[in-house]
């Protein structure tokens, strides 16, 4: 039986997790591969640092040529995030002929093009099915089971930090910037949580998803993103009375024959909808192909744990591909160029909370607005608190009419300020 | 670029299904799969029936051997049901050096071991998404993307039909009798329902499952079955009552290191648990591993179109084994014998519903019983109806104590009747 031989480049959370699990069930695994599998390097930053796993010492080395200049080393993992000097390392990995294992989605929703025409001119594997949403299986069914579909759709809560903040304002009433302290405390949320709140990290994962389900490269620049810091609690309250809830949403849409539109941005979705009960960490991708139908993958979306499982199995399909001679299978499906449509050309239903004064013809003016820019609209509801506010859902419109119509309402006498809007997704 | 051929046997629903999915998505299919794929001959029983799909006259024919016997004939669709002759035919596919996909759940369950053995002896291909669960991803991931993990768990709601008969008995209240009456009125559930409603369904499909999960055969036989026939409008309301709903469970466990449990019945499972809001014909699958956690697969589990995007999944994968020479690239993976424990050793809660007389030392008599076969109790509610009914909600307990408790409780002068009792899954 051949030995393959495993080289990780870095050994944090999500190395330490997959090094862990590799060992913990390794006679499993060999079985399944048909070979013996062994971590032959492991390159760190510090080889003095703690780890929070058991591991031998004499495995750990400063020097990444340990790994990528070793001939004996047949798989790569690629395990230290960012772009640089990842991606070189995982260029010149699979220049070397060797296969890579990643799960960077900061590098693959960046590089992932060059990456995969290098891995493809090698017949090399470059799998990364743990960039996306920890360690739920998304990326090869994408790839393989659903292959035979025209995916329609792909949208989903893919960050578990704003997932964990919205579901905690939801069930208990408190306010954003609290919840976000608390989550700062338990180690939730980065002491920095830009990535996360402004909704950057999902618009990585959604690029990478919307790649492949619509065959066709959609680049980090493509994607329309807004995070969740202007959600507060009354919108999180107006939503729930009218039948939804608010999650931070990553959605991919084709449109037409030619057309996809990929947005990140928080969302009223209906209650009864299977994503608006995925709750806390959890993360959960909701797929509609013409065949299929709806399809959802739920599980922990990040985790040393989780997110080794999702690497441990790359690692395990790229060690079959070396047993039976056949790395490269499943080429780069990005084989299309599809126009990525903007934000203005969104038609959805939108939710509005406005301040208001109390006067007569308030109302009027506001309807006077949307009308003017064909917005028409669902439900409206005043309500008196210590300033009134109005709360109106529209009908589907273009985004563009719904932008000019809050511009011209900004500035009408009676409307204090648009206090929030936000899109409706059925 | 090389033509890979297809021949189909059975052209019924499914197999329709798949052809008409191939069809539409045959470009993308090409070059997803880097090779021409056609379809050569479709054997079916009847030429001249009526097929809900556009296909060309000439594909048909009654003759297997058009298939069987056709060298230039790659890839073989078993979609024709049942053991036999599938079985032979299968058999003498793979003896011939042909890939197979099948979505013949009884056939895989009854006949897997055989037809795998002889898959392996020929490194052929021998796949079957489509026997579980329709349209959903589960097959493969199990296989790759989480074959990493020591699978604990894995359960789920695997018949829509009766999915669908207990969800409007929770939603509508209405009677069992009615709602199957409905279901078949509707083309829901069979003329003759038997398979579905005695749980025969998911035990083949719990039957695949465990093998995979557990890398151990379980054969049909070795999965305990209750269907769901005794359940009644008052066990949902009581049901809801205590915070739970009841779903036909498909469940298998493992059990320390060598042992596994698999059964299929009726279930109260919390209102939050997330299968719990799996409606209609849905179907979904839980799946607990020791470094992914709590993952679920959710879809349609059944239908022309689902089941079809599942075929043709399998076909993409065998196609791409072809082009790269590597196929039987994901051996059998049940290495292991684990021992399969009887019902008897199950520990869980129950819920019991009596039929009780209204005098004084009911409630002290059942519980005497209970207590003197080691049965605590969580919970209890006397209701008076028409006659008086006792609820009972036990803590867990080994269910060899509870069947004798219920045997003793039977003869008690104060219970006219165990109206019913039924599992509680936490």
């Amino acid at each position: 039986m051949r030995t393959i031989k495993i080289g990780l480049l870095g050994f944090g959370n999500v190395g330490s997790g997959a090094y862990a699990l590799l060992n913990a069930n390794l006679e499993d695994i060999q079985r399944k591969v048909g070979a013996l599998v062994e971590v032959k390097r492991v390159v760190v930053r510090d080889t003095s640092k703690a780890r929070p796993v058991a591991y031998d010492p004499a495995l750990l080395t400063t020097d990444v040529e340990a790994v990528l200049g070793d001939p004996e080393i047949d798989v790569v993992c690629e395990l230290i995030g960012g772009v640089d000097p990842a991606h070189e390392y995982v260029l010149r990995a699979l220049r070397a002929g060797k296969q890579v294992v990643s799960a960077n989605k900061e590098l693959i929703a960046k590089e992932g093009e060059s990456i995969l025409r290098e891995a493809q001119s090698h017949s090399c594997d470059f799998l990364f099915e743990g960039a996306v949403a920890g360690g739920i299986p998304i990326i090869l069914p994408m790839k393989s089971s659903l292959a035979g579909n025209r995916v329609d759709q792909v949208k989903g809560i893919v960050n578990g930090t704003t997932n964990y903040i919205l579901s905690k304002m939801t069930l208990e009433g408190a306010e954003y910037s609290d919840v976000l302290a608390e989550a700062q405390r338990l180690g939730y949320a980065e002491a920095d949580p830009t990535s996360d709140v402004e909704g950057f990290d999902a618009q990585y994962k959604i690029a990478i998803l919307s790649s492949i389900a619509f065959t066709s490269r959609v680049s980090v620049e493509d994607v329309y993103v807004e995070g969740i810091t202007r959600v507060s609690q009354s919108d999180i309250r107006y939503a729930r009375d009218l039948g939804y809830v608010i999650k931070l949403l990553a959605v991919g849409t084709r449109s037409g024959t030619d057309c996809v539109q990929v947005r990140v941005h928080p969302a009223l979705i209906p209650q009864r909808h299977p994503l608006a009960s995925v709750n806390d960490a959890f993360n959960a991708i909701f797929l509609r192909g013409d065949a299929v139908g709806d399809v959802m993958f739920y599980g922990r979306g990040a985790g040393m744990m989780p997110t080794g499982s999702a690497v441990v199995g790359d690692l395990i399909d790229t060690c079959r591909n070396l047993v039976h001679g056949c790395t490269g299978r499943i080429a780069c499906t990005c084989y299309e160029s599809r126009k990525v449509l903007p934000i203005d050309d969104l038609v959805t239903k939108y939710y509005l909370r406005i301040s208001v004064s109390d006067c007569p013809g308030t109302l009027a003016a506001i309807a006077g607005v949307l009308g003017a820019n064909g917005v028409s609209i669902e439900s409206v509801r005043a309500d008196a608190h210590d300033k009134a506010e109005a709360v109106w859902v529209t009908h589907a419109v273009r985004e563009a009419n719904m932008r000019a119509a809050i511009e011209q309402m900004e500035v009408l006498p009676e409307v204090y300020s648009v206090e929030n809007w936000i899109r409706v997704e059925e």
